[in-house]
């Protein structure tokens, strides 16, 4: 056969290239290496559907599905969200992956050389508009990061006893809202609520002051486990179909007075902002690396024979409204977290509770070792003590209404490198409430 | 006309009568001004789809949707969820029910004189496998019963300051997990999960030995509210499409060792039961009574000038196995709430948090005044220390394997009930964890 279906391809061979010339340079996010999945649409066809980024470029995979190049996915492509191909499972993925990664290759001449299918199917990343790349079942956040749960926990509580008793033992989590889990480039309003500082008398309801950001990764659930049945952390590995990037966006005075006794509600209700392309765990799977050593040794269900923890490079921006350019603010590394993806996966469906395809988990914010790698602004002021400078001048406590957020990431592979794109929003003033203050 | 589809029904007329005799009965759960809502299959035709309730009957609404005497539903009836029917919005809601009360009041012969479509959209109830009810986008959990707050706060807390200094001021609730949310009579397995008691020095993973159930309402959002746009009150209230009756299982062990500090997770993850029939606002308006005062006045936005609680006589059952007979555990009433529903979802859309069609607000456990009105096996029993003994001998703390815990819940019309049908469970033996102990 000479259309590149049957041949399996590594495919995260560093020396593979694309005939897409814009995905062979090494600091381009998306090479052949990538091919992470999003929903997109184009002005020509408003209908979202499913494509992997190649360069500067989209694939739509529902053309090559229509064209009959992708048996494997059974029609899922034309969907609007991931979450169908998702559940077809592993095999379906790796088998889809390896044609999509052969359709690409640079010697493969079955879509390259087809300029009326290539017309129709590979779309300028500036002509396209992306969407959630899922429907977002349940949104489950986590709290992994040793550096960040002790920093909180000095804040709030007690230096010399800044961990909680459970936090060595348990993954500990708590479960998010999932119908505000939004798409990069989404405007949000600071949120208001009730408030109250340890002064005044009695709460006031008004626009939060301390509004913050917290990066983190989000991974995405493919295939579920029926109710009642836990699994192993070797088995949530392979549950989990790829990662996004992640902004936990959190008021930080509605939750102080809201917390007690459970847990965050209102404080980060209001959004949390996803990156739009789902980089596979297959792409991956070159950058596993192990976490910090964990002791005490985890209770037998928790415990992990392999590397899960990725050497991924993250880093935020903050760009206030007018600024020229954005400023970095932390840069750090999501290898540092304590407890890996797959051991928070599988601690959640200990009790038996039900996984399915698009149910998302964040990580929990990611703080590294130093100061400068610390994911939030909690953390990077001191809860306000000391304000941030950025290169323009401006100083920053929280966030300001007009600032724009950025998370970005990568893993550096040999001349290539697996972006993630960006998860971006900008702050937006306050919404009156309709029954007044 | 004379298919009574242009004549208005006052729905909930105690007068009312159906050609359906087995709802006439001053007992019956489903009499004519009830019409509740389910999603059902039977033998016949294995495809769930939307149905009222009356008398000992199903009325399939798909089958009156495709002979044409549904023209508002927009087909919503075929679908296997009521979530794209409660999309439509109030007027529709109540325009249907008044279509479908008409269709069965006693003197209308449009329905009951069609022998043929008679017999294709009357089902006997014993004859139908019920389904759940809708899709939960997201499932919420309060903690507003002041009774159930001041119990927990006086056996875990202090009892001279049992209450959260937040919790006259707040709704207080979590997000839950929506993918466990089951329809009555699915059976749970025990579940697994890390306890730690006060003299162990490190956990252990194991059946839950505190294992509990939680007697709640739940509220199911009809029409939603775009990201970033708080409701009032009153648009909550109208906002509600109706309720269904709420077991919110907990393990409690698991949970006093994993709360700290971002509260249930596990402990509630596993299952949470509904009943199958969505009660709807509409019907329950007659019983709408006020709930206990508020003091402190609450702010503005949580401010309420109707009526917003409902006079609604709740039951918890538990019968071992074995046993000849349920036995009654609690009785109370969702009158007692100091939050109201609607205020709990105003407080919920307070941050701009965006509701949908289908989500779901476990009013949290329904205590009343009284000891056996309390609504948790944790207040009844005192955490244990003070057993229950059942009618047939047997004592309880908490649950045990092969207890069927069955909610039940009515509002006592002038000669008829407004009635909930039942939440039922049954607790299975654990299963074991694939990784071991």
């Amino acid at each position: 056969m000479d259309n590149g279906m049957t041949t399996y391809y590594k495919t995260q061979d560093p020396s593979l290239k694309s005939w897409v010339k814009s995905a062979n340079g090494p600091e381009c996010p998306f090479p052949i290496q990538n091919l992470p999945y999003g929903a997109f649409s184009t002005a020509a066809n408003p209908a979202p559907r499913i494509g992997v980024a190649i360069g500067d470029h989209v694939l739509d995979l529902s053309v090559l599905e229509k064209a009959g190049l992708l048996p494997q996915s059974e029609g899922c492509f034309s969907a609007p969200v991931l979450n169908g191909f998702m559940g077809l499972g592993a095999a379906v993925w790796s088998d889809t992956r390896a044609t999509i990664s052969a359709l690409l290759e640079k010697e493969n001449s079955r879509l390259r050389d087809d300029s009326a299918l290539r017309a129709g199917a590979l779309v300028p990343l500036s002509d396209v508009t992306l969407h959630m790349p899922v429907q977002v079942g349940d949104f489950t956040d986590f709290y992994a990061s040793r550096e960040h749960a002790t920093n909180v926990g000095t804040m709030f509580r007690d230096p010399e006893n800044a961990l909680m008793p459970n936090w060595l033992h348990i993954p500990i989590g708590y479960n998010g809202r999932a119908s505000t889990v939004v798409v990069s480039g989404t405007d949000i309003h600071r949120p208001c609520g009730q408030v109250k500082a340890p002064d005044q008398a009695a709460p006031s309801f008004r626009p939060s002051g301390k509004l913050d950001m917290e990066l983190e990764m989000g991974a995405l659930v493919g295939t579920g486990n029926p109710l009642g049945q836990p699994v192993t952390v070797e088995q949530a590995r392979e549950m989990i179909f790829g990662y996004v990037l992640l902004n936990d966006w959190s008021a930080r005075d509605i939750q102080v007075w809201e917390y007690q006794p459970l847990g965050p509600f209102q404080a980060k209700a209001f959004a949390t902002t996803i990156s739009p392309w789902v980089v596979t765990a297959e792409a991956l799977e070159p950058f596993r690396v192990s976490g910090p050593s964990q002791d005490p040794v985890p209770l037998p269900y928790l415990q992990q024979t392999a590397a899960n923890n990725y050497d991924l490079n993250l880093k935020v921006t903050l760009q206030p409204a007018g600024a020229a350019s954005p400023a970095a603010i932390c840069e750090t590394n999501f290898r540092y977290m304590y407890w890996s993806s797959p051991q928070q996966l599988a601690h959640h469906a200990s009790s038996g509770c039900a996984m399915r395809p698009g149910d998302l988990l964040g990580s929990g914010t990611i703080s590294g070792p130093t100061p400068a790698s610390w994911g939030s602004l909690l953390e990077l002021t001191w809860n306000g003590r000391d304000p941030l400078t950025l290169p323009e001048g401006q100083t920053r406590t929280f966030i300001e209404d007009g600032d724009s957020l950025t998370l970005t990431g990568w893993c550096q592979g040999d001349g290539y490198r697996i972006g993630f794109g960006e998860a971006e929003g900008t702050i937006l003033p306050p919404v009156p409430h309709p029954a007044g203050g």
